[in-house]
């Protein structure tokens, strides 16, 4: 019996962390899809006046994190932690970002779970009293993706049925031990599911078994039905992925018919914006998450949602290696109440 | 004023984890040195039969963590968590193993400084109240890491005097909110430090100012002097860095001449070895401590020690890009009292 544990997989936060700022930062064909009135920031041009993707995507990532604190009123002395991470080898956005920082950090690789990874953790480090405050943050940039998974933009190639469009952009969030909400009230940290599919361009049905994986386990810990929630989101299984979930938690007994979707198909519309099964990337669930869920909720319009980031947690090599690709999800409730 | 903090960026637990079980292999040349009578394997082939050496890594590492779980007598199931990491792109080395140990995984990337990484977050987790154990690990392969970063092996490129020899092995520690310790006492998560080193074959400098800035802090914050220590270790500067550190440790007022040393020295014979600089890796820090160190402690001829891990977070891209290599280092006492 491990006391802030319920269930099998499931941390209760008897004192939940508030989120007391967020930011978001967007490219251009972000900020023309369906949520660009929730982004703090569109960019016009989306190198920021950087000499190389991988230097925009480090300013994206800096400026949304000193936008986060500005929008919770604080400054850098009131924070205590850093916890970020990336999708770019060695994290290199994360890293040059924290250098700015001047922070204690904590980097990670989650691939595009990072934003509940870094949730889970920077939680579990204001609640366990080793912080105050924490900001949590992550990006990701199409080009600079494109590039290091798949191929130079210049060669031009086509893009499958099933391929996933990395959103360029940042999102970060600040918890702190104290403040008015919304709290982040569970995380269901995932365990790795691998159902052995090897085909780079199907991130979506790669990642669906993990975020099936938790989302189960966590209504068997909590005890919530998918009802209980206003909205369950995951990270970014876009169109194949989301119709194995809804396909898949039915045979688990569970109907997320009425209030599921991903955060890939809510950033892009699809078929006007050419994103085939949806955006993707660290940015995504970011961007989704700390623009239109965080501020819905401070509305009222939404009051307990379920955010599951996915990852992929392959490489190149191991795809040439012949690897299938092991996929991961992290679920964390954020929800007005304190419960 | 946050319960658990003192000074400006330390953690002291009130209820210290302890290790309670830990386990370290290593490749053939590491068997070769001078620390070869602490591991609990030596492989006579690197390659441990895979096909690859980025597999043979995760083989190591998911080897490592099973003997860790059965030193420490306990099985997979007394396990909440498993953190970890390593050196390659997108971490496969953690990520691999993952899929194997079925434990909710957090995936972190801190270069070489991934042991005392994941040890603060691990530690943190415990003594949070969020597992009862977790197991922390990370790994590294000279083979793996010379063609990621350098060069491949076929080359037969020219090693400078500076440059350091990753150590192929891995190391995992099992962290328990009970037992009879050694205990984690004290953490003190580092910030980067980046002094301008653009040379990737001058690691230990790159690496030596984030050192010297945590290990400094920590005697800040925490009123310890070095003669309080038994033995002050960082991960992998290698003889370069060590010099760096002895120097510029004495301008902060710091005599460490008496019982300062580096994983990267201990493990190799430099001269007999032909390593130059020292060992290096994120398994140099890892099978140095899960090794020696902790052996030592447990014989108690070591009581108290300092282990600051260093991480160099760079990534080729950035240096082609121009960057400098960002530093950082995370400090963490083991002490075989509860303070």
């Amino acid at each position: 019996m491990i006391k802030k544990r319920i269930g099998s997989q499931t941390i209760k936060f008897p004192n939940p962390p508030s989120i007391i700022g967020t930011s978001s930062i967007v490219g251009p064909k972000e900020g023309d899809g369906p949520l660009k009135d929730y982004f703090d920031i569109i960019l016009e041009d989306d190198t920021w006046a950087q000499e190389s993707f991988e230097k925009a995507e480090a300013k994206i990532q800096e400026e949304a994190i000193k936008l986060a604190i500005s929008n919770a009123n604080i400054s850098m002395n009131d924070l205590q932690y850093l916890v970020s991470g990336d999708l770019l080898n060695q994290i290199i956005s994360s890293s040059y970002t924290a250098r700015q920082i001047t922070l204690p950090y904590f980097g990670l690789y989650g691939a595009c779970s990072t934003m509940t990874e870094s949730l889970s953790i920077g939680s579990m480090i204001v609640e366990g009293g080793f912080a105050d405050k924490v900001v949590c943050a992550t990006s990701s940039h199409f080009s600079s993706a494109e590039r290091q998974f798949r191929f130079p933009l210049e060669y031009g190639s086509q893009r499958s049925f099933a391929s996933q469009w990395t959103v360029t952009g940042a999102g970060a969030t600040i918890l702190s031990a104290t403040g008015e909400g919304p709290y982040i009230t569970y995380i269901t940290p995932g365990k790795i599911k691998d159902f052995g599919i090897t085909d780079t361009n199907n991130m979506g049905g790669a990642m669906a078994p993990a975020a099936i994986d938790t989302i189960s386990q966590h209504f068997k810990d909590t005890g919530y039905n998918p009802d209980d929630y206003d909205l369950i989101i995951t990270g970014d299984l876009g169109l194949v992925g989301k119709r194995i979930v809804l396909d898949l938690m039915r045979k688990e007994g569970y109907d997320l018919s009425q209030n599921y979707t991903d955060c890939g198909i809510k950033i892009f519309d699809g078929v006007e914006q050419d994103t085939h099964a949806g955006g993707s990337g660290c940015a995504c669930s970011a961007v989704v998450f700390n623009g239109y869920i965080y501020k819905e909720m401070l509305k009222g319009n939404l009051n307990r949602v379920l955010l599951i980031s996915t990852g992929a947690l392959h490489s190149p090599i191991s795809t040439l290696q012949g690897e299938s690709i092991p996929g991961i999800a992290h679920a964390v409730t954020i929800d007005n109440l304190k419960d």
